[in-house]
């Protein structure tokens, strides 16, 4: 379906009557289900009733720098039971992506530029690596020499790098520059990484440094960009006509759900104000004040 | 002038006939003076004809790990002699930019993700400034929470840095996106750094990690950048009709010399093949094989 104007979910009879259309609901986490680490108010209700009516739930996040082990933690330290196979993280598409759909040879390794979840994920799908926290310590101007092609690296995966330096640009460059067939992925674009109650600079800024000396553009895996929702599509067979994104993102979740032909709900809980829906080109089918009002009380956000 | 094809250099006569043209000569070093660490030949007979004549000469790099007085002890290393005030890198140009065209306030500080040099060149300008080499070590997730705006920061320089990390980043993006007052400068926008034999990421790939997450662009101060040519002019005080730029690289030197309304001599020492310059846009005015035949025995590049 489309619109031009986002059908606003304020009844629990509208509510049911939407959700009676679909049989699965990808979730964005961060501003849906919580904001920071505070799990907003119902969403534990609205999780047991979509559950107790049969319906299948994914989480889905950008986030690269936990694995799904990880998130699984810390949807339970907020009381939200989740199963590993329900979660994916763009570290973990990105796993899946190399070792699934580009078929990554035994002989070949990823080097990588980000966290233990990106590393995590890479072993759980087999696939060897090199750099990551090995290459933290900052290199000097005289050891730049030492850093050579290497024909045994099959791909360069940029995460988000809270230890991103020079060594890991100029291996990866390096990587990428030398060998055409050198695949270059990025778990997300993310220009911006909300965290503390601001905001910093995002996997994608580091991307783009290299994207920019490299004159290339990378397999980008994460919301808006298609490559994840096909992993997802492509591992739980999912019907997309059957099939709603919840986030709280008009440029990263609705767009990736409009993009991938899934019906969209916007939560009004996390960055997006009512101005900025009212001012978009990117229309959500429906609005919601709050993902907790599906399930729990009706609140206002 | 201006030509579809440029005048190719190559008998003394032609080459005294277009000197006797222009009283200033810009340089740029790599590749025109010397490639790596070695001199070219003829190089230091055609600076001392060139003084012999009274031509005033200057030399300009966008490399900006080293201060002017780095330069000249590089120069004098390789046999050639130069004063300081003869030498603008894109470094010396941003800290006399920052001190001269900004005017900057005596109560502001400038940020510096850059090395040693760009630190030397804003303290002979009297301008304070913060971060460079004291912001090397890492930034843990939890620590992110203490970076804050800070209203003293009036600029941002961001120069090649071996030491860039997240902690850099993080730091100046706070600065320029919590204030727009905030300057954000470039000491040049290379894509590339050559060294060693091969390239690796330049300042211009740092700075676009910075200009993608803060959605704006900085000031780029070095080649084909007009701001350094501004500021060679304003303090030299040049006739641009009698100033030829001599260069290696048609989308830096060349581009700058053009931009500028210099006359731009290519020489064949450098980054740029014959087949390069048969297929570019950028039309130098004159060719010469090496810098070296000016003043030297002419030899072919």
């Amino acid at each position: 379906m489309s619109s031009t104007t986002p059908v606003s979910l304020n009844s629990h009879d509208h509510i049911m009557h939407v959700v009676s259309k679909y049989d699965t609901f990808l979730l964005d986490c961060d501003g849906v289900l919580w904001q920071g680490n505070v799990l907003i108010s119902g969403v534990a209700d609205t999780l047991k009733m979509l559950r107790s009516m049969g319906k299948r739930i994914l989480f889905v996040t950008n986030n690269s720098t936990k694995s799904r082990n990880d998130y699984q933690k810390k949807l339970s330290s907020l009381g939200l039971q989740a199963s590993v196979d329900e979660i994916f993280g763009s570290s973990y598409a990105a796993a899946y992506y190399i070792a699934h759909q580009l078929k990554f040879p035994a002989n070949k390794k990823v080097y990588v530029s980000g966290m233990e979840g990106i590393c995590h994920e890479l072993e759980e799908q087999g696939i060897r690596y090199c750099g990551g926290q090995e290459d933290n310590e900052n290199i000097s101007t005289a050891d730049l020499e030492n850093i050579k092609p290497d024909p045994e690296v099959g791909a360069v995966l940029f995460g988000f790098d809270i230890n991103i330096n020079y060594k890991k640009l100029a291996k990866a460059f390096t990587y990428v520059n030398s060998n055409p067939d050198c695949h270059f992925i990025a778990t997300n674009g993310d220009l911006t990484y909300p965290t503390a109650g601001t905001v910093f600079p995002g996997t994608g800024a580091m991307v783009e440094a290299l994207a920019a000396s490299l004159r290339r553009r990378p397999i980008i895996l994460g919301k808006p960009h298609q490559v994840m929702l096909d992993v997802i599509v492509n591992k739980c067979h999912l019907d997309r006509s059957r099939t709603c994104m919840v986030g709280d993102r008009l440029d990263t979740d609705i767009a990736f759900g409009k993009l991938g032909g899934l019906a969209t709900l916007l939560v009004m809980t996390g960055v997006t104000s009512k101005a900025e829906l009212d001012a978009s080109d990117i229309i959500p089918d429906y609005v919601i004040d709050s993902f907790g009002n599906v399930g729990g009380q009706l609140t206002n956000a």
